[in-house]
């Protein structure tokens, strides 16, 4: 597999705590030295990523004061614009510090959420700062082991008036800015609040200002909820509510791995992409990503730095790879046919007629012969079979 | 153990299908010979059951004719009015026959959608003529193995029309029947739309007639997507759309096991009835579930009819005795010690004081010192053993 | 991809059940016809398979009396001749018959676990009839819902004496037959006794017999119980009891689904048939597996006939291709020289050296610095994306 | 719920890391203070604790010197003779230290595995010296995230002369100890060999001096692989493997939770505790369990030291009180009749009868008809619910 380099016009960004994570894991202490979030500045556009993302803390420390905050973030934008990065999306560190270990937004301590809600409030001024145009809240301990120990209805109150209080803030201050919530069904949390994408969905149809609120789903967090990661962007676009993305890996149900992109369910990686890239087969005038093409992983604690810039690289290719290759499946006229056969298209078009009314629709039966159509060969896996083909060929 | 017996008032009901259910399972044929619908009835009630609730192909063949069904339909009708049970809620069955093996109302074949609708519909007017309040909609094979296979846009958009097809017809009609969707994640399909909960509220928050919509969560089902069931009908309460209730048990991330209430995740079940029971801890004016308390379980394949009875049985007196715990637990001066400790009731106050802006907010950091409020200790696992003793007490 | 078609020297083998599976799940009833056993073996043999197998209620009735059992084998042996197709594999139904509802050899009912046995034996004299050499034993019922409905102790008890008698008949008849435990981890039971490989291989180890009794392990089933298909795979090699395979395709922890080989997760099919094909890598002498490839998998219930012969032919060829791609995998130079780097190759070095004792071991310590061992980047991601990139390339 | 105090006879013992656990998780920071080991012996003790287990580098840092090593372990020793606790158990940490990373006794780095199996043995001595009578064996880190990285048949070569060195140098030294293998599926690697129970069990077979190694089974390992506790240790007693046993909780396919015993899967709980002290119902004179009631859970990040006290507590008083029921359970008549009904006792009756051959058994039929006993009810569901009554009544 010959893969063209990457370039900025594919918008591939990284998290500074992806490349930069150091290995420590609940078993085991750090694996790797801890660079400047400068270091891994110029090496990524190197390996041809357009952008870079970060936590608050990633930055600078928990304590540290307003001088130390501004002088680190310019040493990072000075660093991004050097080498040409644009820094996209920037979030805020609420699940590190144990002052937040029963969450931010919805710890039962008020004085926790008020400091908590001043954290995010202070990360969204630093993300306007330096450009970005995602302001991405993971809500990490924003959750609970036991059902006892929280009020769930409180719960949902609170994070609806941090996350309406977050956007109104940045409405007030013109800050050219969106949120994007990302669910996660649990880990560090037994079980946290909007566990899916769905569950973020249906939270933000209740904000005040639920117009700049969307999703940044990642692969690996929907697929911790047994989910299907295509289903999970399909409908947050189908919501128009598609804002940023997180691509990694994940093989099955256990720990947050955060593999390498692809590394994990290779086929639904390339659904994935082709979703990314090519829009909905059957409704070409639908909603489109357009937002940047974010890794959200970590190289292996086995690896030392040459890993860590390898499995950088992985992300990209594979991504490259894939993209390339759902352009073929898409323009290959097998698998038109098949997707024509196995009515694809045809569930594009209304159940009900144009103008037609319930009535009219319970007046006929069409002729319609339920044993006949139950005979249908939907050629369902015929089409995978063509999808597998193309990705392996 | 001793256990008052169910009466109407405690609002029991079941599904025909569940102590109907004659053990066929994808390894092996029936252990329970079929009976007629109406042999259950009266068995329930002398049970203490105070509804019951229904399949279309429950009580007629799915190639019934309009006579047959008015036919079958009434004598299940006579049979509750004779027992004295309420028929609470129907639905409809559109995943047996095989014209719906790629979904009713988002099969990629037009055809079967439409008469999927009808299906639907005509189901729809046998839950007003015998007086349900709801009309639940499971979409068990709206779905995909393959991501291949399916539009996913277009899926969400049929589904959004049928939805309000059938919910602007109940409006039409002028039924005093609210809808309740019953989400699931997979099986029979690989993935199906509308996986959970969240999702399913999501899609809600779109239709036209949403108000009539709400949800219908199983206990199992949700924790097949690997999540908390009291968080889901928590969830659903806040957006005031816990319309119904599925309660049965599931013993971890495999098939559907349809066990008997507290038979799977017992601690959960226990606060699965608090929540139903005593509402919110923290929200006492909160929003209260005040439909029926509906099994949807089925008596395991090992057992004959004997074990049918039985097992109903042990549903509603699980539920009464989590009930009486449930209640005792809230009484206990210890427990509501523990929840203030546990900052419980601080959760329902605003973050923001009365009249405070963000810029107040900002302004001061009211003295915070988050490594002292790191500190804090908040009691959990001691509430949780509360929780425990009054269960096992 | 071009891939060329199967012949008989692949190897390539499926069950009479998966083919000819109708599609009754436990939501729907048949979506297919029930064809003839004798139909599906020509068709077989065109697309290149190699084998056949089946359970003995494939091919006759449950209460078939000795003649026509006779009969119905008869054709099908005479029609798996005329069509080239060895009979590679028997195995008998322990499961869907309702007197099997807790078990064959464990049930708790003594007349059950008689009868159960008497048909086991039986289906052994079929296998050695019709020339198998494996006779697979997948004791689907074999297990509990509850954990008080049964004596762990007596149902291993049971179990033993039961594979004992089988596989003592076995050579007491001077069969040329081995058996294959088939483990699985749930589903129809709520826990099914011997779960995994690793269980079957420790009882393996306590039977008197155990020489002849080893494993088919099938994919979908141990990934059910959230394990590496490969490292199952390897331990039985290991154990030198990888007897039989059951190859297909599974989607994260849910219902058993049987998907065509590769449609599952594709990078695990990849280092399965690696492995299969290659053996271990630094382990050249090592334990090879050199039985059937067999196919136990399911065409999806959308799909009618064309289906249920596409995906026979997906299963194949996706073999084919992987196999191929693992030799060009195995050969490049660059994935030679990263498992070097890896260390791959050093494994099969004994930690301690020829003659050398624990003493001498303690004695030094080979001037072995941790901090510095620690440093070593391992390159397991850059192999894995070697790996990716023969899959994809 | 009044449950007396614990007092030594009941053999409850903890890791120092289990109190001990200071918060820090793969999101977090440290939330509790690092105490001195010391300082946690004379509070277990309070609580009613019989003993204590460690890791070596719970007690001294990873590169502390013979003379730090031997004080520290002095200390703790002193500490545990002054409160009147036993030091059951010792293990040691291959885990934790980067030079670990890919495992201790598989690493593919030669060198490591040395140092590894040195630092075994060396913890092999402390054991001795402190008068444990289990070690433990936790191979956390022998694994792999890619199916490539490894050589799975040298891996178990490795595993096997590692584990053979260790019981082997136990034997020369004739230290009364033995080893308990400690199995889980992934976390912190993505698939850790020997990955549950019966993996283990298997290997055990394959070793020289296997009659000192056994299991050391933990409740949320197990759980983690999707398997039935009760069943795990069920089948690990009729190997007479069941040399240890690691109790806690774990709420479903996640991270490893650790929570308190009973905090997870209530009736499993129960059904655990019932077989550890009242052995197999229908085998009174089978194997028993006679080793301590070891604690291995870890107090939520949420609490402060009053939390780590509360948990450790809980522990153990929901121990006893799920004893107590145990044995009330098994006293009931109603029980002993529901497991007659159940045919639980029947099972322990040989298949055969005595000096039945074969050829008797498939000689005549018993008049069996599987119709008939295929209406068997068997009263699994009754059964379940009187435990469930006996649970929380």
């Amino acid at each position: 597999m010959t893969v063209r380099r990457p370039t900025p016009d594919d918008r591939f960004s990284f998290g500074l705590w992806t490349v930069g994570w150091t290995g420590q894991d609940p078993f085991g202490s750090a694996s790797r030295p801890a660079l400047d979030p400068t270091e891994y500045v110029g090496r990524l556009a190197e390996l041809g990523a357009w952008g870079i993302t970060f936590h608050d803390n990633d930055v600078f420390a928990f304590d540290a004061d307003e001088a130390e905050r501004e002088k680190a973030v310019g040493r990072v934008k000075d660093a991004a614009d050097a080498a040409g990065l644009v820094i996209e999306m920037v979030t805020t560190n609420t699940f590190s510090h144990p002052v937040f270990k029963d969450g931010g937004l919805t710890s039962n301590d008020r004085g926790v959420r008020r400091f908590g809600l001043r954290k995010v409030l202070r990360a969204v001024d630093i993300a306007a700062s330096v450009g970005a145009s995602t302001f991405v809240m993971w809500g990490g301990r924003e959750g609970s082991e036991y059902d006892g120990s929280k009020d769930v209805h409180a719960a949902h109150e609170r994070y609806k008036e941090g996350l309406d209080t977050v956007a109104g803030y940045i409405k007030s201050q013109g800050y050219d800015l969106r949120i994007g919530l990302e669910p996660k069904p649990n880990e560090p949390r037994g079980d946290i609040f909007l566990p899916t994408a769905g569950h973020a969905l249906a939270l933000i149809g209740e904000l005040e200002h639920g117009d700049i609120v969307g999703l940044n789903p990642e692969t690996g967090h929907e697929q911790m909820a047994n989910l299907n990661y295509t289903h999970t962007i399909g409908q947050a676009l189908w919501h128009d509510k598609l804002f940023h993305i997180d691509l990694n890996g994940q093989r099955g149900l256990k720990y947050d791995q955060d593999l390498v992109f692809g590394h994990g369910d290779l086929i639904s990686a390339f659904f994935t992409v082709d979703l990314l890239e090519n829009g909905f087969p059957a409704t070409p005038d639908g909603p489109r990503y357009t937002g940047p093409r974010h890794f959200d992983y970590k190289p292996s604690r086995t690896e030392h730095m040459d890993g860590v810039w390898s499995s950088a690289e992985a992300c990209m290719s594979t991504y490259i790879a894939l993209a390339e290759k759902a352009k073929a499946f898409r323009a290959d006229a097998r698998v038109q046919e098949a997707m024509t056969y196995a009515g694809l298209f045809e569930l594009a078009e209304p159940t009900l007629g144009e103008g037609e009314t319930v009535a009219d629709l319970l007046a006929g039966d069409d002729g319609f012969d339920p044993e006949k159509a139950a005979e249908r060969d939907f050629g369902f896996v015929a089409l995978q079979q063509l999808a597998v083909e193309h990705l392996i060929g």
